[in-house]
């Protein structure tokens, strides 16, 4: 049996759709010297491009923000499982004070990962996007 | 509308189960000082609960692997989209040099997430284990 496997650099506007598509994304921060991933539920602002999710103050994560650069990855199976796609956005994270850009994501956003009461929300607003896809014939 | 969540720690055995069934991993590693996410094909070995994954000693994930700490994660959604869960794992990344261990995990693996020539393996050794599930109930 051969197999053959190619790659392919995902563009701009594909790496666009996947995020605000995805329903999970990941974060991934250094905490403590070592790197941590916490699955997010995010949605991207429309106006900015930003991604922005709901946070817990007390957490972590919130900790690991503090004006540091972050990465965020979306990824997929295409239908019957013979291609994957990834995108990774490494930007910079913010806490979001301005009460419209919160009231806007949240009324977009799945209730999931965010337990309790929350009261922060961050952005990321992206410096680099890169996406790519990998298919493969048997 | 009232939307209640609630929050769960998955106990070791789960957190195991969800580590050797979900299709796709993540990576996470830190290149150049910042947090990197690499989705990753991989199996783990049930002999010994090591994960394990093929790597190109080109990329930047080999580099970033060598004797440092990693994190690992998996995730998803639950039928019908009301609960989500992670595992995250925080453990040591080294090399597989043992030809059986390769050839164990080799025949299990799914041939996404690594293109072309690849002649290197990477085991994480798990250090520690977590995992949470978040329902919601609208």
């Amino acid at each position: 049996m051969t197999v053959e496997t190619w790659l392919e650099e995902l563009s701009e506007p594909i790496c666009q759709w996947h995020l605000a598509h995805a329903p999970i994304g990941r974060l991934g921060v250094i905490v403590d010297g070592v790197a941590q991933i916490f699955p997010v539920n995010h949605v991207v602002d429309e106006q900015t491009g930003h991604i922005l999710f709901p946070t817990n103050a007390r957490t972590k994560m919130h900790a690991a923000l503090a004006g540091t650069q972050v990465a965020f990855e979306v990824d997929g199976l295409d239908e019957g499982g013979h291609s994957a796609w990834s995108v990774l956005v490494v930007g910079r994270a913010e806490e979001v004070t301005d009460a419209e850009e919160v009231e806007r994501a949240a009324e977009r956003r799945l209730a999931l990962w965010a337990v309790g009461a929350y009261t922060h929300w961050v952005r990321i607003v992206p410096e680099r996007i890169t996406g790519r896809r990998i298919s493969v014939i048997e």
